[in-house]
């Protein structure tokens, strides 16, 4: 893997890069649809295909517990699995373990959970989950690590960061001979103290990326920005910035103009799934009634396949009918929405005028809210 | 409408016909992909495209509760409603009254029932079934019918089937003016004369073409054959046969034996949707653990995109992780498979060995249940 900084945004800070892994070369800013269980929720890999920029990340924890890493690997990895024949990304299993499991408990050598829906005993490591993410097979893959809550104590979330540093010296050994690229991730919550030491100790071991990890996980949004205010400071300028959990376009645009390259998160389709839709005027939702006869797309400046093609009538009939179709045509959508956005974004980025871009955007997007 | 007798197998009796309706031209026997809510489940337009001939089957009970007739309208019909740029059937709402609703009085001016979710109260008669069917727009029409029990008495199927061509009559006067084609239904059970007289009473009010309905609702292969048998004498050579509610492989073939153009069934989608694949050698179920690390496609002789692309490996990993990525792909590949053995069918016919062609497919199919 490499990465190219092409250029920064002299308004505002924000970066344009490139990230070659074998398998693709992508521009960055860039947002990861997730295919949690090597398929992104309701999409075909050409759909998905149409609304990425070539990379998708899927999920180590639930690819190991179904259908098992080994049958992955027979196929030569998640992207043979799934008919994926673009760049992928895999976590470390790390933010599974402590958002899902209620019951775990962490020794220095790993961590001792329960499956998230039979109770089994389960135990993951570092270099268990390299062990596993060899075999997925992806271009970039994740340090395992500790994601403790935002409001954790000062003294906890300093032994956590410790160990995670050690967690990470594991994961880059069990690594050693892969052509995978292995990111860090910097952890420390809002300590600013913290994040210096986590970024310090992974620079020390040494990754060709860097994940921001323990934001978006429940703090405010001012919290969160100011975090990354701080750890922006802190990262390199020659390596790409992975922000782990975001977003929304609201987060993504604040994200980016603090200088991060990479994002991934669920919830653009999870809120597919539910009928919520993006539109430039902010988000709406087309199961409401005042669609029922309604003759516009979704969004009347958007080029995707699904508004050029169908009526808020008919996808708001989709989601009453329970047809799984319109789970499929928004998701479509708010994806392609997003990789929209980005492309804006660099194109704003690459003119020096992605503030500009940001505080438009957000003007007609947040109205919907006043 | 107009339909072409091309050719009559000699060695069956089964027919190749020219179905030309004003969006599209079918060779017959076509087997129609159900679209009951104005989408064939889990599948797009451009989907249904690749595994039907062009004409697909939506359900006016369906529509006409959700969204309501007046919406698809505005659409241009259903084709516009769900960008189906190709010919469409509707069905009279007829079966779904007898089939969904458990309370229900039949009258000479048409049948009170209830919502089948709701219980609210409703009403279908032969003017409304077809005034509906207009708004919906689709190429060919059903009259509105009771479609009776296969079991039940003669007394109350003679008076049933008395009142459905009084029925078909309203609903022809109801269509005129149209350029809808409108079929009449064969009613009658297991009654001979019941169906002649249903038959004679339809080609004295006049159609373009002549369903076969009151089979495949749970009478025995033995009793349906012999009803078909019979019915088949009936019915003129130079309009189109529609047998409804078939179905499987098996029954396609014997009633394509027994000189049927047109069918339509939910049985594919709705096996799919379960995990049930059909194969040259028979129905398998993906989600068996025999098929857990199995490289191979669902069959290795379908040409599908579905064989071509994914593993039974894959394919079982989604059932067993509930994404609906893989009710969609069986859907795609059991249509597909259907489309192709229809394909196989209609050469023979053209090569007057339809019946070594069923023959054959049927023994391979069979054997799994040997």
């Amino acid at each position: 893997m490499k990465f190219d900084l092409l250029k920064t945004c002299a308004q505002s800070g924000a970066r344009l890069g490139l990230l070659k892994t074998d398998r693709a070369t992508i521009e960055t800013p860039v947002f990861m649809p997730v295919g949690t269980q090597a398929t992104v929720k309701t999409l075909s890999p050409e759909e998905i295909e149409e609304v990425s920029e070539g990379i998708i990340l899927a999920n180590t924890y639930h690819l190991w517990l179904q259908p098992g890493e080994d049958i992955v690997q027979k196929h030569g990895g998640v992207g043979g699995f799934m008919n994926w024949p673009h760049a992928l990304l895999t976590d470390s299993g790390g933010y599974q373990v402590f958002s899902l499991s209620e019951q775990r408990k962490i020794e220095e050598e790993g961590v001792h959970f329960r499956h998230h829906k039979s109770g089994a005993p389960l135990f993951l490591s570092p270099e268990k989950s390299i062990e596993i993410q060899k075999k997925l097979g992806a271009d970039i893959v994740m340090a395992f690590d500790e994601c403790p809550p935002f409001d954790a104590s000062y003294q906890y979330m300093k032994e956590s960061v410790e160990r995670t540093l050690r967690w990470a010296e594991r994961s880059k050994k069990a690594l050693a001979g892969s052509d995978q690229a292995l990111f860090g991730i910097v952890q420390g919550g809002p300590f600013q103290d913290l994040r210096k030491a986590s970024f310090l100790g992974l620079e020390n071991i040494g990754f060709p990326g860097y994940a921001v990890g323990g934001l978006s996980v429940g703090e405010t949004k001012e919290e969160m920005l100011a975090s990354l205010d701080y750890v922006k400071t802190l990262l390199p300028k020659d390596k790409p910035r992975y922000l782990m959990g975001v977003g929304t376009p609201e987060y993504l645009l604040e994200s980016i103009a603090r200088g991060m390259d990479m994002f991934d998160c669920v919830h653009p389709t999870r809120l597919a799934r539910h009928g919520g839709a993006y539109t430039k005027q902010g988000r709406i939702n087309i199961k409401n009634l005042q669609y029922a006869d309604s003759l516009e797309p979704i969004d009347e400046t958007c080029g995707c396949h699904v508004c050029r093609t169908y009526t808020r009538a008919y996808l708001r009939h989709l989601f009453k009918a329970e047809e799984t179709l319109g789970r499929r045509l928004v998701s479509h959508h708010n994806l392609y929405f997003l990789k929209t956005l980005m492309r804006g974004a660099k194109d704003a980025i690459r003119h020096d005028r992605f503030g500009d871009f940001k505080n438009d955007f957000l003007r007609e997007f947040d109205a919907s809210k006043r």
